[in-house]
C-alpha cells in the first residue's frame, strides 16, 4: 500500500529517537531534572538578541505581503547579497547569483546531491559521519561510500581516501567541525585531501565535487578558525545552515553556495534550482530570510560551548575516560572502556546518562556526548560520569 | 556533470517565470504602476493581525530555544492538537497523531506521493491543474495522468474519470477551489467521483487514495462552503497550506492529514514521516508552527478577493469575454476569443496586461488571471481589457 522504503525510514526508530522517547518516560518517573540527556544537538544557548530585534523590526515596520510573501525560488536578492558579502572576510568576491537559500542544511545536502547525480554516481564521506547523509544521497539515487579516518584522532587519512575514490565518485561530503566527533580537520589533512581530489579529477577526466556541510563552522574553540574551502579547491559547493551558530535549528534556514571557480558553475546552479523545485521546496522561509539579511555575522554565545567542552572533557579524562579532544561543534566522542558502544550506552543509562552509541555514525566503540546543554546540567552530571567509570574499575 | 533532468527543471523557464521577468523589464521602461501583472498567485491582502500579534507574543514572552528549536519531525504536539481540533466544525474527532506539519503544500504533495509510491503506480489529476503536480509526482517516481473535465464549466466528468482509472492508479490529486480555473467542484461531481473510486477500489482490490490539495478552501464566495472530503471518502489524505488563507505564502507552513478512516492509516503516516525525512525536511519552521497554534481558524480579509472577482468578472463579461464564473480561489479563467491562448497572451501584453496562457495547465485556449492584486489595480486595468476585446472586434 505504501513505499516500503519510506515506511522503513519513518517507522524504524533511530537510536537517537529511541533515547528521546526513553528520556521522556524516564523523566516522568524520576523528574526530568534528574535525567541527563546528552543525546540531541539542539542548542541550549538562546539566539542572539539581533534575531528578536530583527523580527520585531520586520513585523512592525514592513508590509506584511512583503515580509511573508513568496521570495524568488533562489531566495531574496538582498539576503543573497548579504550572504555573498560575508565571504569578503575570506578575501572572496562572491556573486549573489551563486547563492541559493534553503530550508536548512539537510535540504542543502539533499538538493546538492540530487542536482549533481547522474546514473552510477557515488558520493563519499569520512567516518564518523552524520548518519542522515546516507538517506539524503540515496534520495538523489546514489550510494554513500564511507572512508575511514585515522582511529583516535579521526583526522582525514589520505591513503584511505585514495583507495576509495573511483571513476564513479561524483563528490565527497565533508563536515568540519565534525558531527559526531567534534574534530576540526587540520590544514594539512585538507591540503592532502584536495591534492588527491585534483589528482583523481585528472585521472578520471571529470570533476569531483567537494560538498562542504558547514553548520558548525563558527563553533570552534581556542581561537581556531575553520579554513574556507573555496580557497583550497575550485570544485567546491558549500552547504550552510544557521541552525547552530544562530541557535535557530527549528527555523530551517540555510543556503547552498556554488563556487564560481567551478567550470560551468551556472549549469550546476541551474540544477540546484531544478532539484529544489523537484523536491517541493518553493522558497526558504521568507521572514527568516529577511532576519538573516540583518543578522548574518552574529552568533549566539559560543563561549558557553567552550566552557562546557573544557568542563566535560577535563573531568572525563581525569576520571580515566579516553576522549577525542574536540576543537569545535558541541559533541564529544568518548571511547567505551569495554570497547563496545552499546554496552557503554546501556550502562550509562543506569546512571541516568543518555549518550548515543557511535556505531550508526560509521565508527564502533564510542559514544557521542552532545554538550549543547546548560553548564549546570554538566556540573550536575559529572558525579554520575565518575560513578560510571568506577563501575568499570570495580569489575577489573 | 549534473543531472540533466534537474538542469532542465531549473533552467527552462516556465511561462509564469518568463512573465515575471518580462514584468520587471517592462516595469522599468514604463513604470511598474503601468504594468498590470495578473500572473502570480501571491496574495496582496495582508496577513490578519493575529499573525503579527502571535509573533510578537512568542518572541517577547517565550524562551528562544523553545521558539526556534527543533520540533519533533511530525510537528509540535500543541500545533497538531489545534490543527486536529479545527476539524470539529466538520463533525470530526481527529487525532493529532494523523497530522504531519510540512513546509507548505508543495512539500505536502511531494511527501504524500513519495510515501505512497510503489513501482508502476500512477497518479491522476483533473485538468486544468496546477502544473507542478507533474514535477512532484515524478519526484516520487510516478507518472501523472490527466483527466479532462467538462469544457466550459470545468466540473468533474465522471465518465472521463472512469475511463482513465486503471489498476495502476495509486491516487488522484484534486484541488478545489481550483488553480487555475477558480472552479469549486460541486457536491454532485464529488459524490460521482467518490462512487467511481469506491467501485474501482473493489474492482482492482487495492485502495485508491484521494489526495486533496486544499490551499484555497477558505477562499470561496457567495457564502459557499467547500465540502470536507474526509466525510465523503475514507481513503482521503488532505494536503493543506496556510499560504493563501493566512497570506503567508513565503513562510512555507502547512500539513498533511492522513485520515484515520483509512485501513492501515498508521502505516501511511509512518511512510509520510519517512518521505519527509528522505526529502530533507527536518521539521516545519518552528516559529510559524507556533503561530499556527495561535491563528488557526483566522483568515486574511477574503472579502477583497470576492470584490475583485465581482469587479473583474462582471466587467470582462460585459466587454464580451467568455469567462468561467469563479466560485473560489483568486483566479479567473478567460477564453481566448481567437481560440489560441498564446495569441491572447501576446496580444494582452500590448495592452500591458500580463496573463498566463492555459496550455501548461492542461487545457488549451484560455488564460489565467490571478486577481489577488489590489482592487485599484483591477480598476485601472479594466480600460485595457476593454481595448483588448475591441481589438478582436475590429478585426472581424
Amino acid at each position: 500500500m505504501v513505499s516500503s522504503y519510506m515506511y522503513g525510514l519513518g517507522s524504524r526508530r533511530s537510536v537517537i529517537r529511541e533515547i528521546f522517547e526513553y528520556a521522556k518516560v524516564r523523566g516522568a518517573e524520576i523528574g526530568p531534572e534528574n535525567v541527563f540527556d546528552f543525546s540531541i544537538g539542539n542548542p541550549n544557548v538562546p539566539a542572539p538578541d539581533c534575531v528578536r530585534e530583527a523580527i520585531m523590526e520586520l513585523i512592525s515596520e514592513e508590509d506584511s505581503t512583503r515580509i511573508h510573501g513568496y521570495t524568488s525560488a533562489q531566495g531574496d536578492l538582498e539576503t543573497r547579497r548579504v550572504v555573498a558579502g560575508s565571504y569578503k572576510k575570506h578575501g572572496l568576491e562572491i556573486s549573489p547569483d551563486c547563492i541559493y537559500m534553503t530550508v536548512g542544511a539537510a535540504a542543502s545536502v539533499t538538493i546538492t546531491a540530487s542536482a549533481l547525480y547522474e546514473e552510477g554516481d557515488e558520493f563519499l564521506t569520512f567516518a564518523p559521519y552524520f548518519t542522515e547523509y546516507a538517506v539524503f544521497v540515496r534520495t538523489a539515487g546514489a550510494e554513500l561510500k564511507v572512508v575511514p579516518t585515522t582511529e583516535g584522532t579521526f583526522q582525514i587519512d589520505p591513503e584511505a581516501l585514495r583507495e576509495r575514490i573511483s571513476a564513479h565518485t561524483k563528490g565527497i561530503i565533508i563536515n568540519s567541525p565534525n558531527n559526531p566527533s567534534g574534530v576540526v580537520y587540520s590544514e594539512e589533512s585538507l591540503h592532502a585531501m584536495c591534492a588527491i581530489l585534483e589528482e583523481k579529477q585528472k585521472e578520471f577526466g571529470h570533476p569531483i565535487f567537494l560538498i562542504s556541510d558547514e553548520p558548525y563552522r563558527e563553533i570552534v574553540f581556542d581561537g581556531k578558525k575553520v579554513p574556507c574551502l573555496l580557497n583550497y579547491y575550485d570544485n567546491t559547493i558549500i552547504c550552510y545552515s544557521y541552525s547552530k551558530a544562530l541557535s535557530l535549528p527549528g527555523e530551517r534556514i540555510g543556503y547552498i553556495l556554488v563556487s564560481e571557480k567551478i567550470d560551468g558553475w551556472r549549469e550546476i546552479y541551474a540544477a540546484v534550482c531544478g532539484a529544489g523545485r523537484a523536491l517541493g521546496y518553493v522558497c526558504a522561509p521568507s521572514l527568516m530570510q529577511k532576519v538573516i539579511a540583518k543578522c548574518e555575522g552574529s552568533t549566539s554565545d559560543i563561549s558557553v560551548y567552550e566552557r562546557n567542552r573544557d568542563l566535560l572533557y577535563n573531568a572525563l579524562v581525569s576520571y580515566g575516560f579516553e576522549c577525542v579532544h574536540p576543537d569545535g561543534a558541541f559533541y564529544l566522542f568518548m571511547k567505551s572502556p569495554s570497547g563496545d558502544a552499546y554496552e557503554l550506552y546501556e550502562r550509562a543509562k543506569k546512571y541516568e546518562l543518555l549518550l548515543v552509541p557511535s556505531d550508526d555514525f560509521g565508527v564502533k566503540g564510542y559514544v557521542r556526548i552532545a554538550y549543547c546543554v546548560k553548564t549546570e546540567t554538566i556540573e550536575k552530571a559529572l558525579p554520575s560520569f565518575r560513578k560510571l567509570m568506577e563501575s568499570y574499575k570495580e569489575e577489573k
